[in-house]
């Protein structure tokens, strides 16, 4: 029911003066320059493309698992009965993916951060049909953004479709690494019982300093959950939180970046994947944090750098580290996350959920429909927006 | 500087009504009668057993890691300069285990839930100058407290001081299993990747229904922390909450046990272990959870039958199982929990985190402190007195 809710609410906050466009008068998208294919879909049947992770012998397991190659979103019946194709696949690296061979003449390519379509301007180049990228979810960093821009694509995501999912999943991640979870687990499958094996780098959250490198949507639902577990929160944005919310939360804004991280015993990622992000916490700054800091990053891999991560963790300065994002993704069998020290890693799920999938898999219909109607999308749904790159990206 | 602070405020509150009182002139313990022998601590120097869990190798990796055998509260110095006997010891099980070599001649007797000593009546019979137990931590139910209660003992804990450290790791349980947490770093460490297998049954806890059994110190600390995710919250206990608090928390009073289960997808236990909660939760009342119910149980292990949570663990009517409290400590190698599916598990590790530690062994030492001045425990502390038992015990 609350997600029926959330879907209605999200999908109410997309009628923001809509006002339905006539159909395309450009002819067919082959005639179109590059800052008119975005504009709206021209007439007719559209090849669609949608990239997801496959689920096997899982699928069939909840009819709620819309997220998966095999349900699709579970907008195929709907997409063919308007007269539109929908190719499905997993299968979207390496010189002779699926993808590839439909990249030619896709209109519309719809990805998801879990299992990210890397759409690069190679990718791009070759699209001449494509006008649209849709992200099932929030991030669309596997998108070369600028290329996408400068082609005149739009790019939109399923804003707030999964930032709950995700903040929850950040406060699961900082609970286990400061209560030392994973070594107790390990130790009961493996038929041992160490108590001290655990508790002697176990601590309470309460009183704890926790910084946010970021404060937006999901960083704002974590300060709040956070809230009544008395510690003392900070938060580096290039925003200040309103005022009342900022009190309500009891956050401290911290201007300067690498002032608040000696301060904190426990470090939050929640910033997009950009060109000042990318390598945010190289060896140096990892080195600014306080020694035994515990760092969680559910935001994108690639704001690490991957080794300087290693070390620390091997070192110890790092005391623990948890996320589920990774450089690339899937991260190969190699990856040495996979096997540092003190690491509470899983695969890219937290934004994924059972009740996420249900909600981005809505939005993007919505947005489809939108598309085919020649109507406008939710305002803050809009990554690339004529030739335009929304702020947060920038 | 928190943990400081709490142990103040600990310790304000047993400043209730304490007079100092003169020190026993009924002689030695030998000749006291057993409902004198609890009042206050006869002349002289006391023995004191303490049974701790060993650290080995852990020991030295934390100078506050006080709850181990190897600091044994950090009280040794102490006691020693004011002329007692401190003996400590992990070896507490068995025929000729170190505790019965000072069973007959020891005065008190320190333990903890983590590595309990398991004080049973035939050890009270023995003990014949025994006179004080202490729990370092919360929860007495290791000691025979009937037994305790005929022979006049004092049997006291440190109430409070583990309460947030449990509530904090309940609300790690909830989400780790809400999530499924636990396949996706499997995953991870296995060096594989598959996202739908931890998808296709990981949910936001937003919108779900958590139910407490029991809504004491633990259970209202909790419902606290899980205000901000939006659930809907019921609880269950023999008392409803102080209205105000009730509102502002927003949990509802079930009256009726098993009319609340079937409502819940979460259900965490939050009583203590008594002779009407034992095995509380057998095969008939799981039956009565919601198909799918997740159940987080830091309480004890004896509160449900076990066999009955192997078997519906195993069926699927209980989707996931988290805890840290097993039946008997330590679980055996082969205890049936260890390799049930979908189980979050570790050993008995939420209310011993190195603040928690801090917080109970500045506990015992002030009621030692207390005991050998004849004075008062603070009063929420005594678990056994004059003969009677703590109404929660009841």
């Amino acid at each position: 029911m609350r997600v029926r809710k959330s879907i209605r609410n999200m999908a109410m906050k997309g009628v923001i003066a809509s006002a339905v466009r006539t159909l395309a008068s450009s002819g067919s998208s082959a005639s179109s320059t590059t800052f008119t294919r975005h504009l709206h879909a021209s007439a007719g049947s559209k090849k669609i493309v949608g990239v997801f992770y496959k689920a096997n012998e899982y699928a069939e397991l909840n009819p709620n698992f819309l997220g998966c190659e095999e349900r699709a979103l579970g907008i195929k019946d709907w997409l063919e009965s308007q007269g539109h194709k929908y190719i499905v696949t997993d299968d979207k690296d390496g010189p002779d993916c699926e993808l590839d061979k439909h990249i030619q003449d896709l209109h519309v390519l719809i990805s998801t951060p879990f299992h990210p379509a890397y759409v690069t301007a190679e990718r791009i180049k070759k699209a001449k049909n494509l006008q649209l990228l849709l992200t099932a979810g929030v991030g669309s960093d596997h998108i070369d953004l600028k290329a996408a821009a400068a082609a005149g694509l739009t790019v939109a995501e399923v804003t707030g479709s999964n930032v709950v999912s995700v903040a929850e999943d950040e406060l699961m991640r900082i609970l286990i690494l400061v209560r030392n979870f994973v070594p107790g687990y390990t130790q009961i499958v493996n038929g041992e019982w160490k108590v001290a094996g655990i508790a002697h780098r176990a601590y309470d959250l309460e009183g704890k300093t926790v910084g946010t490198v970021g404060a937006g949507r999901i960083g704002k639902l974590l300060l709040q959950r956070l809230k009544p577990f008395n510690c003392h929160l900070l938060y580096h944005d290039r925003f200040k939180i309103d005022p009342e919310l900022e009190q309500q939360i009891g956050a401290k804004f911290e201007e300067d970046l690498d002032a608040m991280l000696p301060k904190c015993d426990v470090i939050v990622i929640n910033t997009p994947l950009t060109e000042k992000t990318r390598g945010l916490f190289d060896k140096e700054r990892i080195a600014k944090c306080k020694k035994g800091v515990l760092i969680v990053n559910n935001a994108r891999g690639a704001i690490m750098d991957t080794q300087a991560v290693v070390d620390a963790s091997s070192s110890g300065h790092i005391a623990g580290y948890s996320g589920d994002v990774w450089n690339p993704q899937p991260a190969p069998k190699d990856h040495p996350w996979r096997y540092m020290p003190n690491h509470a890693m899983t695969p890219h799920i937290s934004g994924t959920t059972i009740d996420a999938q249900l909600r981005y898999a809505a939005g993007v219909k919505d947005m489809l429909d939108r598309y085919f109607k020649g109507e406008d999308f939710p305002a803050q749904n809009y990554i690339v927006k004529d030739g335009k790159i929304a702020s947060q990206y920038q």
